[in-house]
């Protein structure tokens, strides 16, 4: 990693090419996973001469495929890449070499990679008298993968917790009635932010209530085919019932349990079944959420979504777990004795409300749709 | 009032008068309760020779202010009023009789007026020889005046509730803390609001919970004097307290109140109290709410803001009484413990869910504003 305190010396003209970057970047948002999003642009002046973005992981990454496009052009020009070219063999080899046998000049990144810190890839580019910058856009680089720096610097995915509730707060009837609050429009909307997540989480509360399927409906992003969306049922007891859409092994499928219960029988047949420790925090057993959060990490998950019902998403935003709210609001009432949005404690005063910043607000269909913060 | 089968022959000319014409009436939109707020233009083709508008009750009209404005042009001009011109003496002399003494060739109106009905002005212009449209932007008118509309046309004011609540829908915390939810910025807007109305009302659990003045912190729009505005209090069993700010005399006031309730003591020396009949409908006694609102229509009430809690919000919605809701949403979370938007009845399906349509969606600050109203 480079140090932070050297001040890019970055013009208008750099900023456009790394915007441009960012935008390459961005194509590969439901396809590079668990890999980072990352784009590259390859440019003399205001000239590009060659661009590339990772579209799968094992396939070229950003870099090589913009060394590729420049050709014998990549001499002598300046490199913008939104994330730090890795110095590791990994499963291809290392970009910095591929940019130091090409013979750029300079190297404008956007955001280190934490994940790159033994490879010296920065060492080695400027062993090689390559001039190399960091930071310029770095909040938009840092953004657009908030998952995968969330999984490398923090030992978690980006957890997004998905709620679709009425004007007054309520996500179903008092008798469990969901289906449907918000309409088509913006279920379809969902469907893209389960797209660039890694897993989609749900308790066996809902499993229960709703039998969702949890799938992605999505097969494709242009020509690039969407890896499979994993599937994460928390169930500490075991109680998902045989027949649940869940089980019927058409994605990959991970049920978490306690340690206390044990899926033998035919019902798990075509999922996963991980046990983890539970906790008795607020009275009741529950899973140990940051140790299901610590576990889907390590498999690799990005971004998780969360679309569960009121107890289990109140317990991960009260945890602090929660990184975004995706909250849909329907244009109608389901009154006072339907069912709440969150189980949160009980507030001593106005002073201690959970606040939130809003990231994004607009409508989708007769719905709104907020995606918020933790403040 | 004129046939609506006619059809009007507005030409693109016409259109931008009368669009002008409602500019002008909206500058009354504070001032000019229990009277509509009215605009009218004096133009020779595209030359306006003459504009007004109506900025309080007992003040001039805004016809008579154009054609004080238009002098001797006013002679075979068109005239652009949004509403249907009096014709009946009142506070001041008949429109009609004014437009046709000053020799206005042609009268388009956007919206006919119900409280004209015995005036017989359309008539007179139309024996006078001048040329009379009605229902350019009728609808813009109407909304203008959609309070003005609903005490003349249902003899009920238009019921607007305003409520200021978290994330989740809760508007105010489990021990009854509410101070503050929303913003300053928020807070100031729902002073705009009230100062379009022609009361404010609250019931008396509001009253003992949050001791509200139900004020108006503006004195004047422009130049002109805000008239003031009624504050009302449902006081079913008369347990406002004494001390309580709405009790205090600084603004006129009303007690609504049951009829076996006897306001004898000095807590209601400074206000007026009004008995209303009580109704048992959901088993618990209720003042009668149309009762109310009927009440407040003959004393010349066109917007009615209620500013209350979840019971009596709920009793109105649930009664079909509410037309539009002013929702204030603060970015914050207040948990299933804290209190809910509106007690409604327990829904038997989501078929039956309160459906309404968003008028209008906006940040106010760090709050959201929605403007909705039922479907």
């Amino acid at each position: 990693m480079t140090d932070p305190s050297s001040p890019p010396a970055a013009t208008a003209l750099d900023h456009a090419h790394m915007a441009h970057a960012l935008r390459l970047a961005e194509r590969g948002l439901v396809t590079t996973r668990p890999n980072p999003r990352v784009g590259c642009v390859l440019a003399h002046g205001s000239e590009v001469v060659g661009e590339g973005w990772h579209r799968l992981a094992g396939g070229p990454h950003a870099e090589v495929e913009a060394l590729a496009a420049a050709g014998s052009r990549a001499r002598g020009a300046t490199a913008y890449v939104t994330l730090e070219p890795c110095g590791l063999h990994g499963r291809t080899p290392p970009c910095a070499d591929a940019l130091i046998a090409a013979g750029v000049a300079r190297v404008v990144i956007a955001s280190e990679d934490a994940a790159q810190e033994a490879g010296g890839a920065l060492e080695r580019l400027r062993a090689a008298g390559i001039a190399v910058e960091c930071g310029l856009l770095r909040e938009a680089a840092r953004e657009l993968n908030r998952g995968f720096f969330s999984r490398i610097e923090r030992g978690r995915p980006w957890l997004r917790l998905k709620l679709a509730m009425s004007l007054d707060g309520r996500v179903a009837l008092a008798d469990g009635a969901s289906q449907w609050i918000t309409g088509a429009a913006a279920r379809e909307d969902v469907q893209r932010w389960r797209a660039r997540s890694s897993a989609v989480l749900t308790g066996s509360g809902t499993v229960q209530a709703d039998d969702p399927r949890l799938t992605l409906r999505l097969a494709e992003a242009g020509d690039t085919p969407i890896p499979p969306l994993l599937r994460v049922v928390l169930d500490r007891a075991l109680r998902t019932p045989a027949g649940a859409a869940v089980l019927d092994g058409s994605a990959p499928t991970l049920v978490v349990h306690a340690v206390d219960a044990v899926p033998v029988d035919a019902r798990f047949a075509r999922v996963e079944c991980v046990p983890v420790a539970t906790t008795v925090e607020t009275g009741l057993p529950r899973l140990d959420l940051p140790a299901v959060l610590s576990l889907l990490a390590a498999r690799g998950v990005n971004e998780l979504q969360v679309e569960s019902g009121p107890v289990l998403g109140g317990a991960l935003f009260a945890a602090g777990l929660v990184d975004e709210l995706l909250l849909y609001v329907a244009p109608v009432l389901l009154g006072d004795r339907a069912q709440p949005l969150l189980a949160l404690p009980t507030l001593a005063d106005m002073a201690s409300r959970w606040r939130l910043r809003t990231i994004d607000r607009r409508a989708i269909g007769a719905d709104l749709r907020l995606l918020l913060r933790p403040d």
